[in-house]
């Protein structure tokens, strides 16, 4: 018996944005796993499967569940929303695999399928805040000490990046964007604009755009859905939506854009 | 006369990475405007329809045909590999609309379909090194000094970043990620593990894994479809795979993985 485990990113949560890979795959399988939420993103293509519907936890169990239902020979889909491979469930799928021995090349077989993540979605939403290097950070510190994540923020400040923020605040935890805009404060303008997103193309969708001074107004938009995109040096706002240059239009030479190497 | 301006990421460049919406979106246009390469990507979906091929050159003369042609009442596609607000046109589309005082609300509607960029792509085929955080950052100096890029890579290190590298390198252009891998050593492990991607989900995909040691003896690898992935200090490599442990498995204890805030 051959099963197979495929980690399935299904997008920011509406049909439009899944790919068509994500699709088949999910209707190819025998069981469905996912938080709850997620496998309701699928719910149209999972009639007649076995579905295990979880609250977010014990995802080391998790991992180990899905590899024992794929090595008894099932297709098995843990479904998350956005890219699996970003801050998902890839990795400990990985992780768990390599600790028990396990063979690419002879052992059960893997696909991540990749997804539309927050960070493409949420771009998509507000304008062109991603033209040019851009950090990705997440706030949570329940895995990764504070300390650690607050040096990431300096770093990417420092580096001029747009700042892309997952998980930026909870209930519990608010501390840790309110250190993040000071931190950035100390390199970028009062004015440098803000994205907050919530819910990118779900019903609840709602987009702030503000800037590092008046951020603190709209902690209200702060959650479990929400990114948050931190302008870097160039980017402007415009509308309600903001703008990162590429650098056609500044002072190096338009008549040089013949170079082939530059993805635009 | 209404008509509409999209730009729209097809993905990695095999079909079944594509989303819905792209392929919608496509199908509903008059006309599809692209370079050759992205074009033919999609050459399935865009028979009858006015088709614009270009090579890569012209990008502002390019952002006003799109939008002359929308305004005249046609329903305009520009199409690009990945995701286009990834280092893509929507940048200079909305820079270009900017210029002409254009207003979302009652002048041209314009969408950006997202799509599956290679930060998605090409981590999705070499195991799971974007767990934690990373930073992305474009080799091409032609738009943005070179001392502006060096600086990124430089805090990107200090920061204990993944680093996702696009335009790694092209003929003329070597000296940027040899100077890269620099100053990387100066904060990583020779042992850091490296991915070069070439051609994610295309006929002529190929994969290395090295490391940053390594790195210089796979240079043939690097082109205009590459892609280099470059681990943090918990990043290591199993069996031609990257691993970024998201830190389940570390010292924070298991059983506080009740917070509901953590993406999963």
């Amino acid at each position: 018996m051959t099963g197979k485990l495929n980690i399935v990113g299904v997008g920011p949560g509406h049909n439009d944005h899944m790919t068509f890979r994500a699709k088949e795959i999910i209707r190819e399988s025998d069981i469905i796993i996912g938080y709850e939420t997620y496998v309701n993103l699928v719910s149209d293509l999972i009639e007649g499967k076995t579905v295990y519907r979880y609250a977010m936890t014990q995802e080391v169990e998790r991992a180990h569940q899905c590899i024992d239902l794929a090595k008894s020979g099932k297709i098995v889909s843990l479904v998350s929303s956005g890219d699996p491979g970003i801050y998902g469930m890839a990795g400990l799928i990985y992780e768990t695999l390599a600790e028990g021995g396990w063979d690419p090349k002879d052992g059960l077989q893997v696909e991540v399928v990749p997804g539309v993540s927050a960070l493409n979605s949420c771009a998509s939403i507000v304008g062109s805040p991603l033209m040019s290097d851009f950090a990705v950070v997440s706030m949570s510190d329940l895995l990764v000490p504070w300390k650690v994540i607050e040096n990431r923020v300096e770093s990417a400040a420092k580096g001029d990046f747009v700042l892309v923020i997952y998980n930026p605040a909870s209930k519990k935890r608010v501390h840790q964007l309110q250190d993040t805009r000071k931190i950035l404060l100390k390199y970028r303008k009062p004015t440098t604009p803000v994205a907050i997103i919530v819910g990118a193309y779900r019903e609840s969708e709602s987009i702030v755009i503000t800037d590092l001074e008046n951020l603190p107004n709209h902690s209200d938009k702060l959650g479990m859905t929400s990114t948050v995109i931190v302008g870097n040096s160039s980017t402007y706002s415009y509308k309600d939506l903001m703008i990162n240059p590429r650098g056609y239009k500044s002072k190096y030479n338009l008549e040089e854009q013949t170079n082939p190497d530059l993805k635009v």
